[in-house]
């Protein structure tokens, strides 16, 4: 935890950020990494290095000093005194630079180029931040590529597993992980040493801007939301119900054992047990996103004896994952007991809530407030790379961008002006003295 | 309806079905139209012309008459005067000889070789029913060779659409019915003339053995079922339910429009309602035999936006199917309008239900109960040629057989045993004298 984060000394004294170099810089990555079907930066490959290479040049001409890692991590730093100084810990604002494949422009980016907008800013201004401000673009952040989330920032962090480097491959080309890690100028040999580039020491803090990627802010009217926590997870993606086959004219209600009907009463289980524990105030979100009946042998006739399905339940708090967890064991046991069937989980995969730090929360809405710009205060669902550094004991801060249309797909639809109020409240930001804690 | 059936008059009379004759003809068949992967006998194909030839083979070999009308089935009568003379109505036993592909040896068969171990069983003994005894041997019931239900014996009661004859073809070698028919010598000019070879005056019952299709019989440890009415049905064979796709974890649940949940509490409402229902009294069986998210959209980490599904609901009333009818639609709106998802349930088939005569029954439990076979009051839930006979206005009765794992597949288990049981009730019952209704 930082102790405090002192006001900037004149609050009317913020720089306007440069806009203007963000929106070239969008058309940019849009025109070189995109095609009519969407946006392709892939971990570690052409799209995601093209755009490092244009932050790169941006940082050089705003007389940032660039520095990567043994994960290519990119670091733009607008510095507050000459090179060879001790430094203070900074503030880091950024996101990764990769997309899903035919993704959208901005899931990522948008966090990269706000940095570099309220760093232009200050250059523009003539003025510097109490202590530096660094501009992050972090590598290989979308799990689609290699089926492993968070490389750059786990890398960055030393965090990253030696297995991963030999054992994970891209999709689509099958290139191992530490293979194209090394193709992109890194280091593995490092990264194997588990040597953290970053740690508490260097990073005052760390801000990610992103664009929120489900409604709730077009819903509610607010340009830009303030995160609490990342939501943790528990998963079974290939979880299944068997039950038995059977004629569905001539099977009578005691002798079926459906597995059908069993997922059914399963998920409005779990969706009864979702709204309960909302109602007493638990953050949570329940989701059943696949779903089948065995295409071979399922028939409109017969009584389905295998169902597969999906189940992903996420929340900012460790201890309702622990209740929904005992909820989904309960429920699976009852209507085992009741309907003759039996449920095959799978494998559990999880992943930790990681809360937002307090300050960084409280600093935001003040701020926003100054500027009146409407907020919501909001979970964040989906993972991030903030999630790596809150987990690092960084004391971390998410803002969200309104954004229609959700992300992974080109239809992603920020407005310029709601980026334009985040970056606002970030340059303001980015102007607080970081007190280091007692 | 038939005024009475008299009891025979002599009921310690009653000859033994020749069961050794039946076994022969199984064996024959299993040996003739199947391999180890199962029974295939197609709809005016191959496999069930060789049953038909062994079937007329056996016949003459009793010294019955044969005849086949414009459908192709075969009528073997056991004849209680010379042939010129006017017959009273006869009564009727028999089913089909087609079977789906890869199927099993009993489905249909059983019900001809019943009538013939019967008539084989009187020729034995020396004497003759008080009317005709004809043994049928229906084609085409099955609907996965030409999608259409009932062929043979609407075919012979005049109730086959010319529209079929021409627009229906074999899963297969996609020959059109018509083509298929006359191929297999009929006539389907007269097919198109909707000329009835069979009617009331001719058929004074029609009785079909056959065995069960589910596990009553076996769970209740009976080996003979007396079928009370074949149940009718409304099915959606093709219904979606459409909602929006959106990030799991970004979702609040207030903005979900989940088509997997909806999914989910329409079969739990309709679960509820059967359930209701059947407290209540109401035969009925209600299932979603197919369920599926799409393969391609659908992710564990999406809500769901498109979900398929089908619909199979069964009764032998016409009353409580209609009131099924009001239950969906009831669910289908409450379900909408709360999570905001659109259902398309797609075109409704449906069958009427049959039921079967009282009369029979009654007169099929006394003599099980005069034999001390156990027997089971049952409702049939699958489709059969009885119904056919049953809605020309023809009374009609149907014998379930005790029969393990099912029908349609290679693993049917019928024991020797219970078909002779249900044989030996038939032979009484063929013994009654039909009066006709003054």
């Amino acid at each position: 935890m930082i102790a405090s984060i002192r006001p900037a000394p004149n609050p009317a004294a913020v720089p306007e950020p440069d806009i203007a170099l963000a929106e070239k810089l969008f058309a940019e990555l849009r025109e070189r990494t995109g095609t009519a079907a969407g946006i392709t930066r892939a971990s570690y490959g052409l799209g995601e290095q093209i755009a490092h290479d244009m932050v790169r040049r941006e940082a050089n001409r705003l007389g940032m000093t660039c520095e990567t890692d043994a994960g290519c991590n990119l670091y733009a730093t607008l510095r507050t005194g000459p090179d060879g100084a001790e430094r203070r810990p900074a503030i880091f604002v950024g996101s990764h630079l990769d997309s899903v494949p035919l993704g959208g422009n901005f899931d990522g980016a948008a966090g990269v180029l706000a940095g570099l907008a309220v760093a232009a800013g200050y250059r523009r201004a003539g003025i510097l931040p109490p202590q530096d401000l660094t501009v992050a673009a972090i590598r290989a952040e979308e799990s689609t590529w290699f089926g492993a989330s968070y490389i750059g920032s786990r890398a960055a962090l030393g965090r990253l597993e030696g297995s991963e480097l030999d054992g994970v491959l891209r999709a689509g080309d099958l290139i191992r992980l530490g293979a194209a890690i090394d193709a992109a100028g890194g280091d593995t040999a490092a990264l194997r040493r588990r040597e953290a580039f970053l740690d508490q020491r260097r990073v005052g803090v760390f801000i990610e801007p992103h664009i929120e990627q489900g409604p709730a802010l077009v819903d509610e009217a607010r340009p830009v939301g303030i995160v609490t926590g990342i939501r943790g997870s528990f998963r079974h993606r290939q979880a299944r119900c068997l039950g038995v086959y059977a004629h569905s004219g001539a099977t009578p209600r005691r002798s079926r054992r459906d597995a059908a009907l069993a997922v059914a009463r399963l998920m409005v289980a779990l969706d009864d047990s979702w709204f309960r524990l909302a109602e007493a105030g638990h953050d949570l979100v329940v989701t059943f996103g696949q779903l089948a009946t065995d295409a071979a042998e399922a028939a409109f006739s017969k009584i389905a004896g295998r169902v597969d399905f999906s189940l992903d339940v996420r929340s900012q708090s460790t201890e309702t994952l622990t209740l929904m967890r005992a909820e989904l064991a309960r429920a699976v046991a009852s209507i085992e007991r009741e309907q003759g069937v039996r449920f095959e989980l799978g494998e559990e995969t999880s992943s930790q809530p990681a809360l937002m730090d307090p300050e960084i929360i409280e600093a935001f809405a003040a701020l926003a407030e100054r500027d009146d710009v409407p907020t919501l205060v909001m979970p964040c669902g989906a993972g991030h790379d903030a999630a790596v550094f809150a987990q690092a004991g960084i004391p971390t801060g998410m803002l969200f961008i309104r954004n229609r249309n959700g992300s992974h797909n080109p239809r992603e639809a920020m407005e310029m002006a709601d980026f334009a109020a985040a970056c606002r409240i970030l340059a303001a930001f980015c102007l607080r003295e970081l007190r280091p804690a007692p």
